[in-house]
């Protein structure tokens, strides 16, 4: 953001640095299979987990790039279809900041195993609840007092000057400017195209390479 | 919320208490007068303001209250048309918390200049964005390095367990249910219908009446 801009935030606004795309690398690690055959499968498997543990509890991580001096965000594609951000569920008793080191290393690390890869997990900017499987995440808990099925939360994650990320062959990772996923929730779904109202509060200093 | 689902948020979740609505009280005092004849005025204005004294900073405060279980927002209707939340126009200078505090008590109190009127601001919890005054608002600065116009910031307001609201007659202060604003951008402006998403990240302590 232009320093006007930072200033005429003032003291309420938390800073975020963001750095250059450029100064980021990119690889490929084989694919890892796919848990569930279709969708029905998927819904009979949470159903039956839910069953045995409860509230399901997802974690995702917004980890920011800068281009064109805006914000971009990487987002994973599927199948070259639908997007999701880096993260899944915890498993249970997890804590929520070792499931989403976890589970950015298996997505976007060389060795699934670096938990500790130095991911910097910040502050939750967001949880989404889900009543049920088959319905859409909604951004506050159900309010007819249903057990809620799903909760999601948002980590913004700190990305160091520089990294390598090394992503599975069937997914591809890609850097989607704020404005183009703003209000796109029929592109990129409820979660992801929330993600410029998430992080509004925020001022973004952009660290450049001159 | 229930216990269970603010055990679920687990401890990265920042809590707010609200109380019933109920514990409010509800009161009228004499409209002020329109500052314009019509939008076309309106928008001459704004340009001139901004000549003489650069970005125009606003500030907005979200006022929680309980209804069946549901936290609702205290909105602003005017002319039963649109839909505003409390808040205006800093003055040059003025900081953000003393401004919203002197534009609530003009709203919202008995006494128009009683700026300590108890208010209680919490944080920041986005940032709105114009790069022109006659285009919508954006939840991140203008992207293509123009000079923004307007910076309009939405901050949480604590509300004590009781108080009386005095609001001038010319307008409406109605409890709408996030569910209801949620993504309903067409009724309530992108503004309030974004408040789910930036208050996703707190739980919810319903102090309850019995």
């Amino acid at each position: 953001m232009e320093n006007g801009g930072a200033h005429a935030a003032g003291h309420s606004a938390a800073a975020v640095e963001i750095y250059p795309l450029s100064r980021y690398y990119f690889g490929a690690k084989d694919a890892f299979p796919d848990k569930d055959e279709n969708p029905l499968d998927r819904i009979q498997r949470l159903k039956s987990n839910f069953a045995s543990h409860g509230l399901r509890t997802c974690v995702l991580g917004v980890l920011l790039v800068e281009l064109f001096r805006h914000p971009h965000v990487l987002v994973l594609q599927v199948k070259n279809c639908f997007f999701k951000l880096p993260g899944g569920r915890l498993r249970p008793g997890e804590q929520d900041v070792d499931g989403l080191k976890r589970k950015l290393s298996r997505m976007l690390s060389l060795e699934d195993c670096a938990i500790n890869d130095n991911w910097q997990i910040g502050e939750c900017v967001g949880m989404w609840w889900r009543s049920e499987f088959e319905t859409l995440p909604f951004p506050y808990p159900p309010p007819n007092s249903r057990r809620p099925k799903e909760c999601t939360k948002v980590f913004l994650v700190r990305l160091p000057v520089s990294r390598q990320f090394v992503v599975p062959r069937h997914l591809k990772l890609l850097a989607v400017p704020l404005y183009q996923i703003h209000d796109n929730s029929e592109v990129y779904g409820p979660i992801i195209s929330g993600i410029p109202h998430l992080l509004s509060k925020f001022s973004f200093n952009i660290i450049d390479d001159d």
